[in-house]
C-alpha cells in the first residue's frame, strides 16, 4: 500500500460539506472513526495499539519503551481543513514501518507510532491539547473545564470517548520513555514552494498564542435605538480586527489573524451585547509576541471605551518560540542530504514535545502554499519521496 | 386570569441558558409548545383554532370573516430576546376577549385572533414571514427555499410541522376576508419612556431592510501565510462595520446595525475563506434608507479591492415606509382620549398588512427603552392597561 494510497483511504472521513474540506475534532463521529482506522493499520502491521490517559493513540512495535524513537503527528483537523495537516504523518508513519520492514532493518530501539489528540484545537480551543496534556503543559483541571461552542466540556467528552476524565492529565513516566521524537507534516506556507526541492528539515517554530477578547456592550433593538443610546460592541470588535494588521506589520515575523468571531446572541435586527473575537498572534520570539499583543489590547480598549463597552482579554494558550534538537536536524541531513532548513509559523505536537525530548521536523512540499482551508496539497509523488525520507531517517535513528 | 398571568404561563417555554432570555423560532420545539399552548386558550375561551396554509394560527369567536375584526401578534422571538415582543399582543387579545365577553359586549363582526408565525426572522432570516406569505408580499418558490443556520429549509421546516409545503404562498381569500387589523406591542425604544404615559398610538413605521455581504477572500493558515499573501476577508468585513455607524450617522433617522456576522470555517487558526455579515438598515424612507446603504457597500466594495477580496450584497428584505391608517388612528383617539401618538423604527406584521387592509398599532410602555433583550420590560400594571385598552378599542370598532 501506497503512502498516497492509505490517505485515500480516509478521503471520505469528516468532509464538511458547508465549509469544504474537513472537519475532524476530538471525539467527534468523523475523529472516532480515524481512530478505529488507525488501530486496523497498527493491528495489520502487528502493532498494539494503546489509548493513553490523554485519548493519544500509540501503536507499539516490539515492547513500549525505554528510549523510544516514536514518529507521528495528528488526526484531527481545523474546521474544513485540508487532507494533508496531521494524517499525512501518521499515514508516512505506517509505510515507514512497512519498508523498516521490507528492508530487513527493524528498529533496535522501541519504536511507536503516534497520533495525538486535539492538535488544532478545532473543538476545546487549545492547540496541541494532546501534547500539553501528556508533557503536563496545561493542567488537568483548566483542561478539563474546556468546553466546546456547545457547552460539552472536554470532561464530559472524553468520557463519551471511554476516557476516565479523571485520568486526564500529565503523564510523566510515558513522557520519560520517549527517547526522540520525529514529526513529518504538510508544509504549510510558500517555504517550499518556490524551491525545487520536495522536502525540507525544520528549524524552529515561532512564538504564537491565542488570545480571547470579550467585548461587552447593550444587547438592544437594532431599529428602535437611537445612535446616541447605543453600546454596540460589534464596532470595537471591529476596530479591533483593524488594528491586528497594522500591529502585525510593526512586529518582526508578525502575523494576527482573527479567523473565528461570535457576536452574540447574534440575531439581524439585533444589536449584540456581547462579541466574542480570538486573535491569533505569532512573532519571532516571546517579546515581537506580546508587544504585538499588547497594541492590538490597547486598541480595543480605546475602540471599546468610546462606544462604551468594555473588553476583557483572556490568554487562551501561549507557546514560545521553539528550536528543533540541532543534533537531530544534523542526523537528518546526514541521511538526506542537501536539503533545505526552514522555519515554520505553525505549531505542532513536535513543538510541545521539544521541550522534553530531542524532537525534530520533516516538511513536504506543498504546491498551493494554502493550508488549514481544502486547496492545502501535496503531489503523490511527493508524499511517497516524504515517506521515503522518514524511513530513510528512522532506520538511521533506530540502528 | 389577568394579562401578566398569562404571559407568566409561558414564561418558561424557550428560554436561552446561552444567550439570556428566549429563544423561540419558526417551528422549533418551544415555539411548536406555544403554539399548542395559543390552542388551549382559544379552547377554553369558545374560540375555533385553524393554522393557515403558511403556519399563521387564527382562533375565530364565531364564523370567520369577511370584513373580520383582527387583533394578535407573533409568538416567536429574536434569538437571546425579551418576554413581552410579540406575545405581549397575543395575551393582550385573549384577555380583551374575556373583557368584552364580561362586559356583555361581543362583536358583532367577525373576530379572530392571531399569531403571525416568524416576525423576527430569527430563524430563516425574512422578518415577518408569515404575513409577507399571507399577504404575497414574498413568493412562495423564494420563501421555501430560505434556508436556517442549519441548512434546513422552510419547505422541510414546514413539512415536518405537520404544513404542506406545496401550498405555501399568497392566500389571497382569507386576506379579503380582513376588514380591520389591530396590533398592539410592547414599546421598543424610548419613546414612552420619558413620558408620564403608559400607551401610545403608532403613526408609522420607517423604512427598513435587510442586506447580507458576503466577502470572498482566500482561506489559509494564520501562522504561515505571510502578511502580503492574505486575502483576509475579515479585514474588509470590520471597516464595513466602521462605515455603519458614519453612514447612518449621514441618513434622517438612520439606524445601521450589524448584529449577524459569521466567518467560514470560523478556526482560531484558520484565515477565514468567506465572511457573511448581515446589516439591519433603516431610516426616514426609502431615499434615505437606500443612499446610507449605498455609502456602506461603496465602503465595502473599497476595503474588499484593498484586501484582494471580493464582496457580493444582496438585498433580503426590503419594508417601504408604512402610515397605519388615519382613520383607524383617530378612532383610537376617540375611545382612549389624549395619549400620545408615536412613529416605530420597528418592523411589525401590522406594517405588511398596513398594505392591504386598514391596520393599527398600540404600544405599551417599556421603562428599560430595550428591545429584543432579555431587558425588554412592561410593569404589570402598564400590561394589564394595554390590554384594556385593547379591549376598548376592539369594543368600539365591534359594536
Amino acid at each position: 500500500m501506497s503512502t498516497q494510497g492509505l490517505l485515500d483511504q480516509i478521503a471520505d472521513v469528516g468532509r464538511d460539506r458547508r465549509r469544504g474540506g474537513y472537519s475532524r475534532h476530538a471525539f467527534d463521529p468523523a475523529e472516532r472513526e480515524l481512530r478505529t482506522w488507525f488501530t486496523e493499520q497498527a493491528s495489520r502491521r502487528g502493532l498494539d495499539v494503546e489509548t493513553d490517559r490523554n485519548g493519544n493513540l500509540w501503536a507499539w512495535w516490539g515492547n513500549p519503551g525505554p528510549d523510544a524513537l516514536v514518529t507521528g503527528s495528528h488526526l484531527d483537523s481545523v474546521p474544513g481543513g485540508g487532507a494533508f495537516d496531521g494524517p499525512l504523518g501518521v499515514v508516512s508513519a505506517f509505510t515507514a514501518v512497512d519498508a523498516l520492514r521490507e528492508r530487513g532493518r527493524p528498529p533496535r530501539a522501541p519504536f511507536a507510532v503516534v497520533a495525538f489528540a486535539e492538535e488544532e484545537g478545532g473543538r476545546f480551543g487549545v492547540p496541541c491539547l494532546g501534547s500539553r496534556l501528556l508533557t503536563g503543559a496545561i493542567g488537568a483541571d483548566a483542561a478539563r473545564a474546556l468546553t466546546d461552542p456547545n457547552g460539552v466540556t472536554l470532561a464530559e467528552a472524553a468520557a463519551g470517548a471511554g476516557l476516565d476524565p479523571e485520568r486526564l492529565g500529565p503523564d510523566p513516566d510515558r513522557l520519560a520513555g520517549i527517547g526522540r521524537f520525529v514529526e513529518l507534516h504538510v508544509e504549510q506556507g510558500k517555504g517550499l514552494g518556490y524551491e525545487n526541492r520536495p522536502l525540507a528539515i525544520g528549524t524552529d517554530i515561532s512564538a504564537h498564542g491565542r488570545w480571547r477578547f470579550t467585548f461587552t456592550g447593550q444587547g438592544d433593538h437594532a431599529g428602535t435605538t437611537l445612535l446616541m443610546h447605543r453600546k454596540d460592541p460589534m464596532l470595537p470588535a471591529a476596530a479591533t480586527i483593524g488594528a491586528t494588521r497594522i500591529a502585525a506589520m510593526d512586529a518582526s515575523h508578525g502575523r494576527a489573524t482573527v479567523g473565528r468571531l461570535v457576536p452574540n446572541p447574534g440575531g439581524t435586527n439585533v444589536i449584540a451585547s456581547t462579541v466574542d473575537l480570538w486573535l491569533d498572534a505569532r512573532a519571532e520570539d516571546e517579546y515581537c509576541t506580546r508587544a504585538m499583543v499588547e497594541e492590538i489590547t490597547e486598541a480595543a480598549r480605546s475602540a471599546a471605551e468610546q462606544e462604551g463597552c468594555t473588553v476583557q482579554v483572556t490568554e487562551e494558550s501561549y507557546s514560545d518560540t521553539v528550536y528543533f534538537d540541532r543534533e537531530l536536524r544534523h542526523e537528518f541531513g546526514r541521511v538526506l542530504g542537501k536539503v533545505p532548513a526552514i522555519p515554520t509559523g505553525a505549531g505542532h505536537d513536535a513543538g510541545i514535545l521539544a521541550a522534553h525530548v530531542p524532537t525534530g521536523m520533516l516538511f513536504v512540499r506543498n504546491p498551493t502554499g494554502i493550508s488549514h482551508a481544502p486547496e492545502e496539497f501535496a503531489e503523490p509523488e511527493d508524499v511517497e519521496q516524504g515517506a521515503a525520507a522518514l524511513a530513510d531517517v528512522l532506520e538511521h535513528l533506530g540502528s
